[in-house]
């Protein structure tokens, strides 16, 4: 499931860059994470992607670099887990009337995969027999931004009946769980039988189940687009834990004993990167005094911290977040008065990474905006046209290869070309180093929006 | 006196770009600000502005904007106040054996004009008499920051006798100064005959006065800049309050009754722009949320700050500062530690003012460098040539009139233009708007000092 908006990573995740597609710690989004760790997992079946249409571009291009085979299956619109979830057991039991699904969110971070592995084939060998699990992590701390499950009898083998589950409990709760024991953090991962799943939609979400039933026949076929347009305007909003977990009687709860996180605050950077013996975490250009128990994130631009102790810092090219780690949770509260106030730097990010490389807009005025292209040797943008932006292109290094109507040429190292509005063109790189363009858009609309794509090669909608 | 490195308002200001030319609040810099202060009283006399050869084309511009009348003397090097003031003192005791100089720092900020021009009334009497007259301002917080003068015997009008000059006590001594009465911070402003300065030269800095009598003849005429270099070998690198001002018997105090700022550090930003009720300084595109009694500055990005107290939050284009405002002299230090780490952010600022508008770099890389420039209108760079870089103009707004060798020829917005490396060149907006261009310079070499200027309206250096 890779869907939602980006707000408690404001401001490295945006609204149109939600956290699953941020690389944190290292080479990998936390989506590509995942995708691998399935990709593992589930080598006899099909990586299935659900995701919204806003999102589809980037899933793709983030999963066609980890994975060669998986599907992505686009929502009309978010309507939370539920939905998500009923859509895909209807597609797969339509496929295979045995199908397991192991439901993953998009956006988890588990360091350990063979661990996580057993859990998940424990769980298969419950669910085989009709159960719908849920995995359940051993709470670390009395953690308020998580629901909770109470397990009930042992099943054998690190498994469990649930007594019942808790929505997001009070401190004091949270405490009190901890020392009670028998209580897990609710971690979002599921695994049942499709069929399983259908049965109890039809018990306990009967307008869900009614919307996907009536639809059936067109699941896997030309028309399930359309069809789930239609379902789509009938189904309850809902998440799956209210939905079905806490009635269902089938649930059983797998004790997972790994490593994980769901990376839901700026304090989770702690958990994926190593902290100095300060107890401060720091990644890119940071400079720091006499500073503890802080977290610095910049990008290339230079943070220089002083003599602060609890805090956390985030610098990006047209924004910067402070923020006491104990108030990282208002980081949403945030994003929502950036939104109020018409502060577009809650919507989409300067830097914005493409199948191709990355853009980032160096600066922007009332007609023109400037870009620094960065293309991937071998890389290839579409045939496109603008309607409204003319744009300059200065090639400052690598060596481009330029369509402009019926014309193909090469610019160089400190060339520069010129392709007027409304003309068909096409940047690629064919050479073996990185090329770097500086573009200068100029024009009364320079939205990304304004863009007809003729032919992709990243499998993009063309005209 | 205009001079020094910017090291505590860093990284707002730089090493090449001190604070006395920042504009903190309103339209004008310490600077100008100071230059107007004296254009007000000095009506009788001349307005000279001490500096070094790095910062001089950036003092005659600023002073330019403010002033029509005023000379420039450049130190061939910084060593501290007592030669800058010894070098004035000779000089202006050249042209007029009775010549009253009033000496002000250039980063000072001072509300009222009235009561201070009253006050240097006062003194200047004083100073007729053959006093050394220096500016008491009354505490108004145990401040470890300052020296202090003990105020002895009244004078009548407000003025007293000296009994003793006190360096940066600790806070204790500081708070204990307060509760005793009778201590005044050393404003670093002083007021006194050219005649009795060199008098007490003679006195207390012999080596000093010995390096400026050797070369009397000379000041005001063509050799004197050949006879300062060789002076300033010799004088020794001495503070005016060191050296003098704690020795001579000559010294009177006015008690300053104005309000008055050194503009110290990031803190004393409260004493310029107006704080919230939740005490919060902010300048620029800032949203905070549950923030008190602190500072924040930025530039045109987004700044957002959530629960925070007590913090300084500065951020630039190319570097952000944090710093609780209890620390706020440790700044220094946190630029020590960048020049030592080879951090380039220490030096010169992303965004640079020139005579003729502003310059701002956008992005930087191993052969390239590109800058947003922006002209006034009617402004004119001087006739240049690059040895080592071309240049991409780009025009995004405005009409360029462009010199390129032998021709000029007009660009217009969304036209763009190639200037090679060797090419004679000159850049004009000769309309009534502002002209933007876009600049991308391509070249192994993109040092601001690889430029030959041939003709320069602003004055500066020129073949």
């Amino acid at each position: 499931m890779s869907g939602g908006k980006g707000t408690r990573f404001w401001p490295l995740s945006r609204e149109r860059f939600p956290k699953q597609y941020l690389k944190l710690a290292g080479e990998r989004s936390l989506l590509q994470d995942t995708l691998m760790r399935l990709g593992v997992i589930a080598k006899r079946g099909s990586v299935n992607i659900v995701t919204t249409e806003a999102q589809k571009d980037i899933v793709d291009w983030q999963a066609r670099e980890v994975l060669s085979d998986f599907s992505t299956v686009v929502e009309p619109e978010g309507k939370n887990t539920a939905p998500a979830i009923a859509l895909m057991a209807f597609k797969l039991f339509n496929k295979d009337k045995d199908a397991l699904l192991l439901v993953l969110p998009s956006d988890h971070f588990i360091r350990d995969i063979p661990p996580f592995e057993a859990a998940v084939d424990r769980a298969a060998r419950l669910a085989a027999k009709g159960r719908i699990v849920t995995f359940g992590i051993t709470p670390t701390r009395p953690e308020t931004g998580f629901g909770y499950i109470k397990a009930g009898r042992s099943l054998g083998d690190g498994s469990f009946n649930v007594t019942r589950f808790v929505e997001k409990p009070d401190i004091k709760t949270a405490k009190s769980y901890l020392k009670q024991g028998g209580f897990y953090w609710n971690s979002g991962m599921f695994l049942f039988r499709a069929k399983d799943m259908i049965d109890e939609l039809k018990n306990y979400m009967p307008s869900t189940f009614n919307a996907f039933d009536a639809i059936r026949d067109s699941f896997n076929g030309k028309t399930e687009g359309k069809a789930l347009k239609a379902a789509y305007a009938s189904v309850d909003e809902e998440s799956i834990d209210y939905g079905i977990m806490e009635k269902t009687k089938r649930v059983a709860m797998i004790k997972a004993d790994f490593h994980w996180s769901d990376i839901g605050s700026w304090n989770a950077l702690e958990e994926v990167v190593d902290a100095d013996r300060d107890g401060n975490v720091s990644e890119g250009n940071v400079v720091s005094l006499g500073c503890k128990d802080s977290i610095f994130y910049t990008d290339n631009k230079l943070l220089g911290a002083v003599g602060i102790s609890g805090m956390v810092v985030v610098n990006t090219t047209d924004a910067t977040l402070i923020i006491p780690k104990g108030r990282v949770q208002e980081v949403k509260a945030l994003v929502t008065e950036l939104k109020l106030r018409g502060k577009e730097e809650y919507l989409a990010p300067r830097l914005e990474e493409r199948p191709w490389g990355y853009f980032e807009v160096l600066d922007r005025g009332p007609s023109y905006q400037i870009k620094h292209i960065y293309l991937k040797p071998g890389a290839r943008l579409s045939l496109q046209m603008h309607n409204h932006r003319s744009e300059h292109w200065i090639v400052v290094s690598g060596s481009a290869t330029v369509t402009r109507g019926e014309e193909t040429f090469f610019v160089h190292q400190n060339e520069s070309t010129f392709i007027p509005a409304t003309e068909k063109h096409r940047l690629e790189n064919k050479g073996k180093i990185p090329l770097r363009i500086i573009e200068i858009q100029s024009g009364e609309y320079l939205g990304e929006d304004d863009i007809i794509r003729f032919d992709d090669v990243y499998g993009r909608k063309t005209r």
